[in-house]
């Protein structure tokens, strides 16, 4: 018998226990044809059906604009840092990007191979604690677009607004973000985000770009990096990854049945509601991070005596909370409370936080 | 209960039935952890030794020298069609290319958008139903690299020898044979092969590469594109396609218990054996390849009159066999008999082309 624990993995992060069941009943037969899907031919009629259903529910979710494409592609968020400036910056061109910590900057170290970055913004002069509001930026009139990433991960922050940029595209790292609430995406002229936290398994990256976006990729881009490829080809140009495709689809299914990303802002707000409270609300645990830009999905904290991480960790682990540890450059503990994640773990972690407060306090 | 079918599908194409079996058994809790492979860190102790272990295991079959190393990446080979000009070739330098079908053209055309190709070779002069022997190449001495594909999956051509490019790295697009039989990589420069034939699912793409070729990437290749920085990283630079990757090396343990590649060769080779001969003691059927360049994975075939595609097709399916119809550029039929399509299945195709040419010869 199967014993599922309560993962708080950053990523790849827990998946919903009722999409692994599926899975699990249709790995070896997919409805009665006798293959699974790993098996079917990414051009067969079934596979087709599969792969535009999980389009239309993801389109259906974050009420995506018919003048947007949605790719499924491979290579992560990380592979975008580059395809983003090859196909959107000019041989000699330039980009506004935002830094509010580690994966903004990875961003920005990739882009500045591809042409001229200039850093508009920075949570530096707030330790990373804080998002500097856009009246501290400085855009460029004649940037190629502006890239910000709505959430930072490893950091803990998480705009609660959405930039403007005028008559400037928006590009949006929205990896651990995305799928969390309702989103205007018709304010980015690109989305993207890795699959491994709240879209499926790692091996997929979702890029939903504006159709006037595409077709400007540099003549030294791959075919394979360029996104108007993609999107003549139904991201089909190869083979794609069609099991993270599929598992992504039965998630996007998932989500309907909670009721739609409204229902599922109710719910990761009353999760992280009871995570920050239990963390303010004590003398042993601390988030540094200014209340105004915490995130929904990584809460990171601290404890008062960093050599009380290791019992913390012991216990948790015993008591089946699973991957607490934080990113080894902050230190201290992350819960990423992601969609898979439900109330009853927070909960479970909360007693357990106070419980151990009572015991080392 | 679920009904398996003999599925002859040229990619994403059939697993062996006794490893989808055990990955369900372990999808929502792998070795009693509480979590899905898919679930896991990358960076976990349980992820990582499960990387490892197939790693050895791959290794060990294709007894990979220790000075190559060992890459499990994304973008299939159509990326490493990018990837190898952007590592190998240096700006202005020139690459040998040998041609001998669609997949051979398609890196040629992308490795051209790159640099200078000189096609050495070329199957053209035969109609692509035969392989130039080596003196008729044209091998140039300032070659990077000489790039060849030893089986077309379209066409239906293998390569029974290895090309000598003396001190000019050879460079190997295996994605249908490899794993099909043993291999000397030491004379290969680079090998690669996308997963969904011989290696496991979609969404995977493994690269041995000689380590004196890593670190030559061009100044403009993508970070994600170095193969040094896969290497550095052990293909970790973000996260992998871990669920792949998991499914490769129970692929990898299967084929170990078959008794390794010389076994596998022997199954190989009986199952082959069956379907030319079929094919070739026929009035109605047909392969026009030359029989010393036929392909032991990928077996195209005509029937003599092309109205019967689609009764000869129609009779397999009610029969439980899968995806025989021919790739659009050939036509007719095509039965690819990778390692996880058992010599039943050849058994019962053979079977029903006898019984459909008794029919309708």
């Amino acid at each position: 018998m199967s014993k599922r624990l309560f993962n708080f993995c950053a990523g790849p992060a827990a998946l919903p226990e009722a999409v692994l069941q599926r899975a699990q009943a249709e790995l070896l037969d997919w409805q009665g044809k006798g293959l699974s899907v790993m098996e079917m031919s990414h051009r067969s009629d079934e596979f087709v059906a599969i792969a535009q259903q999980a389009e239309q529910d993801l389109r259906e979710l974050l009420v995506i604009p018919d003048n947007y494409k949605v790719l499924f592609l491979q290579g992560g968020a990380s592979q975008q840092f580059a395809q983003i400036p090859l196909n959107l910056m000019p041989e000699g061109g330039s980009a506004d990007y935002i830094d509010t910590g580690i994966w903004s900057r990875k961003a920005i170290d990739e882009a500045s191979r591809f042409g001229n970055v200039n850093v508009a913004g920075s949570a530096k002069a707030y330790d990373y604690f804080a998002i500097p509001g856009q009246n501290e930026w400085q855009l460029s009139a004649d940037a190629a677009y502006v890239h910000y990433c709505p959430n930072e991960t490893i950091g803990g922050l998480e705009f609660n607004w959405v930039p403007q940029t005028g008559d400037v595209p928006l590009v949006a790292d929205m990896s651990s973000t995305i799928l969390s609430r309702p989103i205007d995406v018709s304010r980015c002229g690109m989305i993207y985000a890795g699959a491994q936290k709240n879209i499926g398994p790692s091996g997929l990256v979702v890029v939903i770009v504006r159709e006037d976006l595409l077709g400007r990729a540099r003549a030294s881009c791959p075919t394979m990096l360029d996104y108007a490829v993609a999107a003549q080809n139904d991201s089909m140009y190869n083979t794609p990854p069609t099991f993270a495709w599929y598992l992504s689809g039965l998630i996007f299914q998932w989500l309907k049945e909670q009721g739609g990303l409204d229902a599922v802002k109710r719910i990761n707000d009353a999760k992280q509601k009871a995570l920050y409270s239990a963390i303010d609300g004590s003398e042993l645990y601390n988030n540094p991070i200014n209340v105004a830009d915490r995130s929904w999905m990584n809460i990171p904290f601290r404890l008062a005596d960093d050599r009380l991480d290791k019992p913390f960790l012991a216990g948790a682990e015993e008591r089946g909370l699973l991957n607490l540890k934080g990113h080894r450059s902050v230190g201290g503990m992350r819960a990423s409370i992601y969609n898979a994640v439900p109330q009853a773990a927070v909960d479970a972690l909360v007693a357990y936080m106070a419980e151990f407060e009572q015991q080392h306090g």
